[in-house]
């Protein structure tokens, strides 16, 4: 099954991507894609309701705005360095165990929304990930049934300042969390519709090709992850683990290149759809 | 005005601590403290319904659990090293820029809670801090307008587990998120009641006197962590900024003391009362 949302910021409305029919709206389901849906069995729920009512769901227009492929999330737990390329060639040392950080919820922002610069940015960055979003309460649980913890699967973009990162006093959350540096979707896919383990994740920048990998490339697994972190704290149904990127990014260039407006950024991972922000300068 | 929640965890329920009447459910408002409230001028709004409708507010019984103060908020965003004292006695150097990180929300719990240690902890230590409670969307807010974002102020404790925190990889999320590790109030005081500015905070483990400050000492202010903050992130209404703690932490004595099973954290913030939660063993 493929979800997606649709609509204004703040009046998302739920929706399917159905083969040979397309996007349509399950509004009349009633239920956002939150954490009450996923940890209350709301995907076999809504499997359901669709199947038994498909005359309720009307197509969703082709202006609707896409908007982020899932709600609000309680956290966001972000994975630095999970990619061996990428650890060197930010200069860092390939992790020994999961570096975590997080990322402010009100970051996150539909695939094709524009990019906006953070004011004073100088160094905003491009990360494309796997993201994992979490179907139910996860704590203390064993690699061997982390799967079992999975809702599906997002396609997204650590959008990253790297001076605000690294540069301003330690911990990356501060380089991490600027309005519209966590773009979701376009869709989200079940974690029975999908085998996430080593599909090729991509992103470019004007047209030019700078990330270029497979997530079987990761050095943590999704399941090695949410075992991880799920040591450290409780993942409620709805979060999400962004699992790191590969090489590729602007500070990893020689010279670095960072974004700047206009520039377009196109990205997407085998089986997850594709996403595209233009950048816009900071209000 | 002072707020509470009580009630078990997961059906907490408002109140208003209620000068010359004690503790008053306010159930019947209809509204938890959460974005909603704050979001909507909930303060203001309280207040009439209760001077109008005292009838509808029971006395809240002696046997209640004392519920964390707000509502889950979108984030806390917390502070590091804000105090000179502390950042000196964790051999870490005075900040030239705040240092935040952020604690998962799913860490917070009632103000006398038992605080559970995580499994494999042999380093939990406790902070006692002023913690902030925004009241309206802030997004590169200015020093002088700060105080016009805050609804209220309360009294939490950032439980953190040293070597998770700085021995695992990096990133202090990893040592501030565990169950149980944000007790928040016991109430929270609005920020037309209390000037936070130059208040007594001190925390004591098993009768010992172990952190006693000001909030005049920290180094900064907030309006100014206001200020910093929302230039990286937008901070929603009912979001939490936990603004440091003083010296006095158990990583900081010669040798170092961190908490066990039995042990009793007994702390205060003037004009924003006292909590105490019993340690207990990891499940």
């Amino acid at each position: 099954m493929k979800l997606f949302r649709f609509g204004p910021a703040g009046a998302e409305k739920p929706g399917l991507v159905v083969d040979g029919v397309g996007l349509v709206s399950v509004a009349a389901f009633g239920e956002d894609y939150g954490e009450a849906f996923f940890g209350s069995n709301g995907l076999a729920r809504l499997a359901r309701f669709y199947a038994e009512h498909p005359d309720l769901c009307p197509r969703v227009g082709a202006d609707a705005r896409i908007a982020p492929a899932i709600a609000r999330p309680s956290k966001i737990v972000a994975v630095g360095l999970n990619y061996r390329d990428h650890a060197l060639e930010t200069g860092g040392t390939v992790p020994t165990e999961p570096v975590l950080f997080m990322k402010a919820t009100t970051a996150i922002c539909g695939p094709y929304d524009d990019l906006q610069l953070p004011r004073g940015s100088l160094k905003t960055d491009w990360e494309v990930e796997l993201g994992v979003v979490i179907g139910k309460t996860a704590r203390y649980v064993a690699r061997e049934q982390a799967m079992d913890y999975v809702a599906g699967f997002v396609l997204l973009n650590d959008y990253s300042e790297r001076e605000f990162q690294k540069e301003r006093g330690g911990q990356f959350v501060k380089g991490k969390s600027a309005d519209t540096f966590a773009p979701i979707g376009p869709f989200l896919v079940t974690a029975n519709a999908i085998d996430a383990s080593d599909v090729r994740l991509w992103l470019k920048v004007n047209g030019e090709l700078c990330q270029d990998s497979r997530t079987s490339s990761l050095i943590f697994s999704v399941p090695e992850l949410i075992a991880y972190i799920s040591g450290f704290m409780t993942l409620l149904p709805g979060d999400l683990i962004s699992t790191g990127t590969p090489a590729g990014v602007g500070l990893g260039r020689k010279p670095p290149r960072f974004l700047k407006p206009n520039d377009v950024v196109e990205y997407g991972i085998d089986g997850l759809g594709e996403a595209r922000q233009t950048v816009s300068a900071s209000d």
